[in-house]
């Protein structure tokens, strides 16, 4: 246990929340801040000022108080001068956004990706070029503060190696911090993280789980993959591959074989081709658009589909009865192709978490859809490439070099 | 998120990091203290004036330096005059004991307790005895600073109401903080924990876990528990009641029967009973001695004793993995009789990993069987009953009146 801060540690600390604040929260009065932070108005009047000429805030006077007196002064984030690059690399696209301080995407590019082998230098050749553009078009007094990358793969916390990418068909170790830093060539490094971890973080921070100290996101595509934030802190574990629920083996007797090599794992069960093979399309479609068709047609009272969708739902609901177990969670967020298939599998999920969840476990659980939808990996990797700055505003702002 | 603190909380924050060091570190110079906190001289000094003068620490000249010069005062806990009172209350036993500050056990008291549905008159009753005998003892210049208890069943955090305890034989909710407290009479509030919780807590502390901040523990006896270090802080989850890794399915087709009411759970496939059936004993012997009987046979050659732990082991390891994937621990560590089990099957719990555990989060990981063996749970218990002093040192140390 270390000692505790010093005082231009505290200052930092301070500075760091009041931009957090602003960041997540959105325009807010000083009055406010003063209430939030617990810190009184002169300390809040002194953070602000140096966040102001550093360029990271601006203070206006608020549109209408409709209260008598000098209102007080409203804090919004510069959203058109600092910005983060924030990229998704996902199995079916790549997307590349600017985005500015508080959230707003200033621009953006999309590319459909095809299901190939991995190419580092294609994906990376193709997010560096998205990004060059977008830079080229920014004003000359903008500063770029983060650069980070979603990435549908395990990745090292530290180096942000890709150490296993069976869905995005990487082989071997993929140094992919490493290449896009390079390839950017902004002077920035690129932090990396994988995505349906930070999808959590975006649903926790900006998504349906604010508020939320102890949520599990699953998110589905090809792949299944979790983020979980216990006590407010996303999962790592020890070198960051924390939160492979994937890769929890739910049917280890007659399992179906998974990427990862075994068989039986959440993803071999629930993924999109255990649906897709049980509703008898397999091969003939893929993606989100063939799957909401196996919803769709069970709905319609296709019985195939739903058989498909309850065996599918039931497995889900075992996995979803085993994290509760494990995490006592407050809130179990479904995200990519899991919307879809928990919003077309409820009752199976529900009557599992019934029978196989402790009841003291899941008395106060809330079962959500994803808020963010297809864009809770992009936001997060956003996120990601704020940190440093909300971390350590000033030094990150000097270093940036506005 | 909240302000950095104020000069009066950090002057807190230090005097519990200083009081933490010398309760877990033991007997440290004030010039080793100046390096681990990373204080100035001046600041340590007046920080174990203050701790002295409350009579939680004191200082002496060490016996032999070796090195010319003024020898750095040492400074030791006050173990015969500061203490807590902890409690396990475990299925086969009770155990009551008085723990000095640095984890002295000063005094202790075990009862042997039947399989009898739980009653807490008696276990309440039985406890606060043994607690008052060994309070009469006490010399006049004594301080009690905290009570906890560990509880083999589920327990609210909040209220430290006993949930679920079907090992325990408990019928509904136990009101188990409430009822030691008011049984007690020592006018401090008694904290309960989790028992697997806490044996995770003491494993951390000072067991096999010292400097691991990714950490899961396995208990076993007649059921199965755990307790999940999570970058250096105990999962909770929402209500207290995380970490119930006997209760992952993982035999789901044709699992056993669990006390939870589930099937196919960790316990159900693992725990003494999974054992004793497999090797044909269940009913004529129980507990850890039962346990250590078939593992000694199955040494021996005894075909039998070897199926039966093969087959625990088998399933014990997809545990295992499915956790390893989950959490990304760096050590996972055997307790209670799945020290035994893991001793006796270590190979086939290997086998399963190499599998089923994603290869990047198992090339770190330590398998370890736990140092604290039988008195973990009562070690944790004591850690959780000093955690209010070291959070606070003078205030707690105020409010027990010395």
């Amino acid at each position: 246990m270390r000692a505790g801060p010093s005082q231009e540690e505290i200052r930092r600390h301070n500075l760091g929340a009041l931009l957090r604040h602003v960041h997540l929260g959105g325009p807010i009065s000083r009055a406010e801040l003063t209430n939030r932070l617990g810190l009184n108005r002169s300390t809040i009047m002194a953070l602000t000022a140096d966040l102001t000429a550093a360029g990271l805030v601006r203070e206006e006077l608020p549109r209408e108080t409709g209260r008598a007196g000098r209102p007080s002064l409203v804090v919004r984030p510069e959203s058109a001068r600092v910005y983060v690059f924030a990229f998704d690399v996902g199995v079916d696209r790549l997307v590349a956004a600017r985005v500015g301080l508080g959230g707003t995407i200033l621009d953006r590019r999309d590319a459909v990706r095809r299901r190939d082998p991995f190419s580092t230098e294609e994906v990376v050749g193709q997010l560096a070029a998205f990004a060059r553009q977008m830079h080229r078009k920014t004003r000359s007094d903008t500063v770029c503060v983060g650069a980070a990358a979603a990435f549908s793969g395990g990745v090292d916390r530290g180096g942000g190696v890709v150490r296993f990418g069976p869905n995005m068909g990487t082989v071997g170790d993929v140094p992919f911090a490493e290449e896009m830093t390079r390839r950017l060539g902004l002077g920035l490094r690129v932090a990396v993280g994988n995505d349906a971890n930070l999808a959590a973080l975006a649903e926790h921070t900006r998504g349906v789980g604010v508020g939320c100290r102890d949520l599990i996101y699953l998110h589905g595509d090809v792949g299944v993959g979790g983020g979980v934030i216990v006590n407010g802190q996303l999962l790592g574990g020890h070198m960051g591959f924390g939160g492979e629920v994937g890769h929890m083996i739910v049917n280890p007797d007659r399992g179906r074989p998974c990427s990862c090599g075994s068989s039986g794992c959440l993803e071999a069960e629930v993924g999109e081709r255990a649906l897709l093979e049980a509703a008898g399309r397999f091969g003939s479609q893929a993606g989100r658009d063939a799957v909401r068709a196996v919803v769709d047609a069970a709905d319609r009272g296709d019985v195939v589909a739903q058989a498909a969708l309850n065996r599918v739902g039931d497995w889900l609901g075992l996995g979803v009865a085993n994290l509760v177990n494990l995490f006592n969670p407050e809130m179990v967020v479904f995200g990519g192709m899991l919307r879809e298939i928990y919003l077309g599998s409820a009752a199976q999920v529900r009557s599992r978490l019934a029978v196989e969840a402790l009841p003291p476990s899941r008395e106060h659980l809330r079962l959500r859809t994803s808020a963010l939808a297809d864009e809770a990996t992009l936001v997060g990797a956003a996120e990601l490439a704020f940190s440093r700055v909300l971390a350590d505003p000033l030094e990150v702002l000097a270093r940036a070099g506005s």
